[in-house]
This record gives C-alpha cells, sequence and structure tokens, in this order.
C-alpha cells in the first residue's frame, strides 16, 4: 500500500486555523479587550427573507410524500441553472444553462476539477495567491511556478510569452488582494492560454462586487474565452451562503484539449464522484437571483460596500498604500511601519485588537502586506478603524 | 497541457441513465402501460417530521442576524458528530466523535478518499458491484483485481491469501447483491487487510437495513479494523437524505501507513477541498438521530422492509433463486429463462411494465441476475410483484 506520498510537502495547518488560535488565546489572556474580526473572508449578514421563505418551503415540500425529491441531477436542477444562465446574460456573459454545473461551493469545485488534468503540467499561480490553488496542486504533485504581484503592476500581474503554463489561475476580483482585472487586460491572458492551449481556472467568487464600469465580472465577458477558460463562482459572498453551500462552475463546450471535451469530462466526474446539491439549498440559491431575491442581496451588498469603503477613507487619511476595497470586500494595505506581516499582525492585535491576515501567509509577495475585510458589521468596522487610526495617526 | 488520459478508458455513459432512457422510451411508445419503477436505488419516502422541523428551523436561524451562522467546521458540527457517534455506540461500535467526517454524502467521499493513495496500488473489487469503485479507481489509473461474488459464495466473497491487494472495496449489506457479511466473515477480510497492510474501504451505506443478529452493522464491529479500514456511511438510505445530501467517514485516529496518519491525511484533504456541508442540512441529520427522529425513520424502514418481505415471498412461490431482501433494500434474484440480464430487463419491461436493473450492469458475474429495489409504495410492489408472478408462473 502507497500513501500519496505528495501530502509530506504539505505544510501541516492552515493559515486560517493558526489565526483563530491566536485570536483565541489573546482573547483570553485578555478577556476585557474589545476584538475586532476582519480576518476571515465570512459574511456576517443573514439570508435574505426570499431565500429564507424558499428553503422552508423546499423543506415542507421534503416532508410531503407528493412533493418529496429524492436524487437530483448531479450538476444541479434546470430551474437553479437557468437562473444562473439569466444571472449571466444581466451582465451582458452568454452561457448556456448546460454549460453551468451546481455545486456545493468554488472550493470543491477548484479542488475536484484538478481530477481532469495529468499531473505532468505546469501550472501558474499569481503570488500572493488563495493558499487552496498550491495545495491543491502539491497535492497532485504538479510543478507549480508563479507570477509575481506587486505594488508595481498594482498586484494584476499580465502574461509573460516567455513563460510556459499549462493551467492558469486567476480570481478576480482577486482574493487576497482586492485587485480586479478589467476586460482589457483579462483579453491578454485569454490571447496566452489560447494561443499555448492553456487552460484559464478562473474565480469569479468576488464578482459580485464589481461595481466599476470595463472592469470583468465574468471571464467570459472576452471574446474566445470559451475556447479555454473553465469558472468558478459561488453563492457564498454573493448570497451569503458560506454556512449554506451552494456554487457554480461553468464549463463552456467549446473547451476541448487532446481531443477530449472537458464539459464531457467534467461530467462525468461530477455524475461519478458527486450527488448534487440538496434540494431545498438550490431553491434557496435560486430565490436569491429572482428580483425579489436580488434586491435584498444588493442590500446587504452595499453594506459590505460601504464598510470597505470606511476602510480605504481611514487608510487615504493615513496615507497608507491599498488596492482593493472598491470592488471587492478585501482591502490590502501596506503594513504601517512593518516588513514582516505576521509581526504585524501580533503588533495590530495587540495595540487596536483588530483582527486581519498577514499578506506572508499568502506568499512571499504577499510579505509587508495584510489584508481586511469588510464583512462585519459598520460599528465594528468604525471601531476598528478608529482604532487602527489612532495606533498609526 | 496534458489532460488526464484515464478518463478516455471509461465508457461514455452511466448504467442508471441508460435504463432512464429507455423506460422513457418505453413510457412514451406505451402511454397506457403501467410502469413499476423498482429499478433506481432511491427512497420514496418523505423526510421525517422531526427532520423537517429542524430544518426549517435552522433556516430560520439562518435569517436572523443573531443566530446566523456563515462557515462551519469543514468536518461537520459537533452536535452531528457526537450525535453520530451515539448511533454507533447504539449498535456496539466504539467511534470517537474527531474519527468522524461528515460530508454532502458517500458518494462524494468514496471518490475523494482516493486522494489519499498512490495511484500505483492495486484495488480489490467484488463482481458485481457498485460502479463507482470501479470508475473513480480508473479515472486514478489503478490496477484494479475482481473477486468472484457468485452463487456458490452466496455472492459474499471470502479473502483469498494468494491474492495482493492494497485498497480492498467492500459494501455490506452489498448493493447490488443485498448480501450482508457476518462479523464472523468480516473478521477474516480484517485479519487479510492487516497482515499485507492493506486498507479496506467500507461502505455501510445500509447498514440501517441490516436486522439479524450477528450481521455487521459496520467494520468496526470486528476487533482490530480501526487499524485498516475506513468508513462510509450517510443519511440516504437510513433517513430518506437522497435529495438532502449528508453523509459521513470514519477514518480512524489508529489507521497509519508508510509513517503517515490517513486521518490526518483526510483531514488536510477535507479542509483544503472542501467547505463543510448546509447547517440546516446538519441539523435534520442530527434530528434523524434524535429518540423522536430515530422512532420515524425507522417506520419509513419498515415500509421498505415490508416491501422487500413482498418481493422474496412471490419469489418463494416462484421457485426463484435471490439472494438480500432480509437485511437490505436490494434483492438481486436469478434471471428466470434468461442468462443475459440486459435481454431480461427489455423483456420484463415491456411484459410486465417492472423496471429494475440487469445484473450484468454491475459486473461480469452480474450477468444472468438482476436487481428489484424495495424502495417504492407498497402499491407499486405488489402490483409489480402480481405482474411478475403472472409472467413467470
Amino acid at each position: 500500500m502507497k500513501i500519496n506520498e505528495n501530502y509530506r510537502s504539505l505544510r501541516d495547518s492552515y493559515l486560517f486555523s493558526d489565526i483563530a488560535h491566536k485570536v483565541a488565546a489573546f482573547s483570553e489572556s485578555h478577556p476585557d479587550r474589545r476584538i475586532y474580526k476582519m480576518g476571515i473572508g465570512d459574511v456576517t449578514l443573514p439570508l435574505a427573507p426570499a431565500v429564507v421563505a424558499a428553503m422552508e418551503e423546499a423543506v415542507r415540500e421534503q416532508g410531503e410524500r407528493a412533493t418529496f425529491r429524492g436524487y437530483g441531477p448531479e450538476q444541479g436542477y434546470p430551474f437553479l441553472r437557468e437562473s444562473i444562465r439569466e444571472y449571466y446574460r444581466s451582465f451582458g456573459a452568454a452561457v448556456d444553462a448546460d454549460e453551468i454545473f451546481v455545486s456545493d461551493g468554488a472550493k470543491s469545485d477548484l479542488g475536484n476539477i484538478l481530477d481532469l488534468f495529468d499531473p505532468d503540467n505546469t501550472v501558474l499561480i499569481p503570488d500572493p495567491v488563495y493558499p487552496v490553488y498550491v495545495d491543491t496542486n502539491k497535492m497532485a504533485g504538479r510543478k507549480i511556478i508563479y507570477c509575481a504581484a506587486t505594488r508595481e503592476n498594482a498586484f494584476l500581474p499580465m502574461p509573460d510569452t516567455s513563460v510556459k503554463a499549462d493551467i492558469i489561475y486567476i480570481c478576480s476580483p482577486d482574493n487576497p488582494t482586492g485587485a480586479a482585472y478589467s476586460i482589457e487586460r483579462l483579453r491578454a491572458w485569454v490571447d496566452y492560454a489560447r494561443e499555448r492551449g492553456a487552460v484559464i481556472l478562473y474565480d469569479a467568487a468576488y464578482e459580485s462586487f464589481v461595481s466599476e464600469k470595463g472592469l470583468a465580472r465574468s471571464v467570459y465577458e472576452v471574446e474566445g474565452a470559451k475556447e479555454c477558460a473553465i469558472e468558478f463562482c459561488s453563492f457564498s459572498k454573493t448570497a451569503g451562503f458560506t454556512g449554506t453551500r451552494c456554487g457554480y462552475t461553468v464549463v463552456p463546450f467549446a473547451l476541448k484539449r487532446c481531443g477530449m471535451s472537458l464539459h464531457a469530462m467534467w461530467l462525468r466526474r461530477q455524475t461519478t464522484k458527486f450527488n448534487g446539491v440538496a434540494y431545498a439549498v438550490q431553491r434557496g440559491a435560486a430565490a436569491a437571483l429572482s428580483e425579489e431575491g436580488l434586491r435584498q442581496i444588493r442590500a446587504n451588498l452595499s453594506v459590505y460596500r460601504n464598510n470597505a469603503k470606511i476602510i480605504c477613507d481611514a487608510l487615504d487619511t493615513l496615507g497608507i498604500w491599498y488596492t482593493g476595497g472598491r470592488n471587492s470586500p478585501y482591502v490590502w494595505l501596506q503594513c504601517p511601519g512593518f516588513t514582516n506581516s505576521f509581526a504585524f499582525f501580533d503588533y495590530l492585535l495587540e495595540k487596536t485588537g483588530v483582527v486581519g491576515t498577514p499578506g506572508g501567509g499568502f506568499g512571499r509577495n504577499g510579505e509587508g502586506y495584510f489584508r481586511l475585510t469588510s464583512f462585519a458589521d459598520e460599528t465594528t468596522v468604525r471601531g476598528a478603524m478608529a482604532a487602527f487610526s489612532a495606533a498609526f495617526g
């Protein structure tokens, strides 16, 4: 019996659980101190009333013989896939309902999609980056190369034609930096991928935060993207589904490699290793995309947007450099007075009670930077930024 | 860019979708004929009232700011893991709550667990078998060998010490045959696995149908199993969760290979590639294991058990050989007058309207046999067996 030896190359613990332990320890030793949690990218506002009503109704249906549903289609119910197609259409991206696969979240699909690719591929990952892209590829023993996201390129790296990559990760608006590609800039990546026969794994989990015109909500706003890109998205941030679990992945019919349809391969993977998402959850997700649901979830999104503005305004006043915040729930700032982001984390927690995420946890180029999230209530964010301003003003 | 070439070795379509197409075509061309669906292993009774109430309550909690929950633990909430531990304890298996991982279903985990093993392992799979075991290993390019389940061994193959296997699949009560191992017989497999350093992947999805004393509900009823076996189970058949999606996998602390803890590896896999199960679903699952919930789901199970008895009684009267049915929702019968199970499927559908699953779809040794499921209402089963008896009496 041989285990997967690649697991030995993984670090034992995970960035966010380390942070949770640090915060718990601080909290225990300072029971009187106020803690402002702006570290984890987890929503704080409840599910929209339209979502709750739809889920309650669906649960009741599941309790009645006449309306009970057993196994659903592995790729999701048509009612939800069609709602997602219309949602795409609302911002100008054309996706066929049958190209959409409903899942329990983008994280699952981002890991599982790698089943379709040989371990012998070179993977291009931005640095800094969401650690899951790196770890899932290490688990399969793939060669990973990095493209530097830095202050100089506004944390939006562009393709280097001398680099040979087969699988390319792009997250826009980005986690952790909040930087967002314009459709124009994204076009360069699509052209690079098509020329090389590479596949882009495009993480659009934060698309609903895009408010500026010309920035991409979907990679499919770029012509030709359907021949080279798979898109991952989620209701987690859009509709507060982090505890309710529903996402979707678009694998276009036009995406073929080595004579195989990646759509057909993913369908085969999902029908073999997945049994679909709970009916009640799919009803809730569809309700989030109804007219009433969209109005309600947009009200929640503007709370987070307003929080991000409070953070940005404070940093502007302090003259601290940052990116993100305008089209993203994340603000990515240069650590004031620190080059080590972990040391800054400790200092900030101790001095102000503000919890963020050290940029170094996302890669070498994240060192010296720090992520704050706007997923909190306004009082918390105002309190946090007042304490922050007092400490660094 | 290289795709995973192993996907080319997979058949394009899937047994149950083929059958669904055949039934749909028959239904369309014979709109007046009654069809008795006893093919798919999908429950038909609604969720228990205690489950519905718990899920509704949880959905309402998710709609209120004060009780909203975002990301939960990837391995499941303690309240559910502890309920599952108590459920195990109720039939005499000792499992630690931290050894239990909650997931969206056994099918997902049975596929995903293979991440932990090198492609270069020999996999021993019974024939006939649930096709997912075979396909998931083909996707990874593993060498598969089969152990014959036949009428001679009552479809319960025993280990052959001359066979060198690293990963061993056992499903008990079995899908498709309904045959169930006694604790005594299972001991031989545990001893074989421990001696060889192999790992048993034990699928206990149908354990709640076991009613005879001495038959295993869990592999952990066998001493030493914690050193060699991972167990997969699900609320799908136990509590009618096929459309609600919740399962659990036990990876014991004592299970180590090549100096690595498989528990630690699975925890790393799940925290990296999974984000847990919907809070409301976990509340529903825990309610199914409450005193009231257990009473209600057992009432549903006895409906299915009674249906299985109706099938068995009819076959007894006809003098047709079968196994299963007594500790399983599946009855596995020898096709009367046919050696080709697909031809029997067509004949049976045409002649009686009864839909089952041809044994040949589960492997070479399934040829000549046929699976009927008891997941239907009593009227359907009585009607089906009357038509069946008329045709073969």
